[in-house]
């Protein structure tokens, strides 16, 4: 039998809680409504913007600990990362809850490979309750990837504007929808593509190789699904993404959402090619996609977070970006 | 019942390969006829070190499969990490592999966690043959977390050697020893430590709370153990964690060793405190370790790698640095 990346989870564990904060931007965006918390400061109150990301971090941890009423020693494993160097948005912002913690490195594909551990590890029995967690923030991001915030430089159209929000979500074995039914890992995809500035079209390979692998161990089709959910391609990603798909007969075009382009409004938020970062399909995927799974308002969908793997050290070097999409099947009904 | 933080494993999955690849300064060092292979040229005949450094992890995979006559094709889950800013050492070594990936980062300690994480998926059937890889390279190191090689710093006396080497191990369930028995998921431990300069002093707290915490959760004693070893301490470190362990009763300063401690002849090769880097620990146990289990020489180790969690950017904001590590109990012996 040839292996399949592709897991069922047996016992259909629950996510139970989830919670979103989120910046000033993202509130004025169409998903603003969604978020639990808004921090008009960047600084959070902190002396640096990395601080700040922190606390976005911790934040969204609280906030998903509090909705349900537990504290952090009722986790038996938290699973986190970001994008900055060193992952330090995660270690330093959840360094104070003594929650046994395994760190993730995945770029912007963070909260799929968060939740896919989080789930398999309940589901294995491994622990009882686990919980995910990342962030990103712009001032972080564009410092470290691209310029000083000073600089001012010319931003061309296929960037992608980097989300100023932290996602948590908990999972656990019995707690009502949505309930999470298989997993799909990833494949590291690098088509060549070596512009920075257009990751959305770097990205889409892997977010298409994963979708793929899915479809063909599952023999479920793009119908099964209210959203097949990518984050974060932007514009230019989707595009080539719903192309990619096409070519192999499988449209996905009606029922394709990305993260990156649900945060903000493309034009009057003047962010080009649309959203980007760990923060935007983890605070997507916690403060709009599950609670409405959770309502039924959604059945079912595909949550397949992309992430480009490369640093600025390499693209500078003139190497190209290699991409990677973990997917999570998420549902509002279980059958087991 | 209380939750704790340690796993035994219900089939006690085998290591069934591993290999260690190094440098030269490595080879000139104690453990030096323990490499599989020896790369004399800092570059590995590439462009840059961090292509060089890549060219570690892809030559630990590969010494590592070709051991057990296996291809990539036949691993059904990577586990892979490394220091450098966006672990970029690992997702260029190993994305022509096509091997299902994910991402860690844990600093120093990485091989604990990708070796808890490969046989845990081992162990609950979640996945048939997985593979951890880290590495670490004293030149992409120092210019990233230190200075440009050619400013040639002084290097204070509690200042340790980043090493230059790459270790690999399969996870399978069937394959002899040694076996998998336990693991420890390790807390996020920050005792105010900030001089990025002395690392050890910063880890060896967090190796004593996982340490103790393994020896609480299972009853076990030091004396159940032919080494208790971590990774990086470095000689301050390790006396930091011997002290710690002493004033709590318990005394392994008989049969612990330190990864940091073993890799140079610390006075001749003048590395200061001793070694550190993800590819310290990693080498050591792929490369030493692993065989002696193997072989009979050693019955039981405990293997509890130590990773310090900050950037140079935290660093030069003043910030403590947080620490971790995961401990993964291996032995000659099964008992299912």
């Amino acid at each position: 039998m040839a292996y399949k990346a592709t897991k069922f989870l047996d016992t259909q564990p629950s996510v139970i809680a989830s919670a979103a904060v989120g910046g000033k931007m993202e509130s004025e965006g169409p998903l603003g409504e969604y978020f639990d918390k808004i921090n008009e400061d960047p600084y959070l109150s902190s002396d640096t913007y990395e601080q700040g990301e922190s606390q976005l971090q911790k934040q969204a941890v609280i906030h998903c600990l509090q909705k349900v009423g537990l504290k952090g020693s009722d986790i038996d494993v938290l699973f986190g990362g970001d994008l900055l160097n060193q992952c330090v948005g995660t270690t330093y912002g959840v360094r104070s809850f003594g929650i046994p913690f395994l760190g993730l490195y995945a770029a912007c594909s963070t909260m799929s490979e968060g939740l896919m551990l989080a789930s398999l590890f309940v589901d294995r029995g491994i622990s009882d309750r686990t919980m995910a967690v990342t962030s990103s923030h712009f001032c972080t991001a564009e410092r470290q990837y691209r310029f000083p915030l000073g600089y001012g430089g010319q931003r061309p159209p296929t960037s992608q504007w980097t989300v100023t929000a932290g996602g948590a979500l908990i999972v656990g074995e019995h707690g009502g929808p949505p309930y999470v039914r298989a997993c799909t890992v990833g494949k590291i995809v690098d088509m060549g593509v070596s512009d920075a500035n257009n990751m959305g079209a770097a990205m889409a390979p892997a977010a298409f190789t994963t979708v793929k692998t899915f479809f063909d161990d599952t023999g479920m089709a793009p119908s099964d699904f209210d959203c097949i959910v990518t984050g974060d391609l932007g514009k230019v990603g989707s595009r080539v993404l719903c192309e990619l798909m096409q070519r192999e007969g499988i449209d996905i075009s009606h029922n394709h959402k990305d993260c990156g382009l649900m945060m903000y409004h493309l034009q009057q938020q003047d962010v080009h090619s649309g959203a980007s970062g760990c923060g935007c399909a983890g605070s997507t995927l916690c403060g709009y996609f599950i609670p409405k799974l959770r309502s039924g308002e959604f059945r079912n969908i595909l949550f397949s977070a992309t992430g480009a793997l490369m640093s600025p050290t390499v693209s500078q070097q003139g190497e190209s970006i290699p991409s990677i999409s973990h997917l999570v099947w998420l549902s509002s009904e279980t059958t087991v």
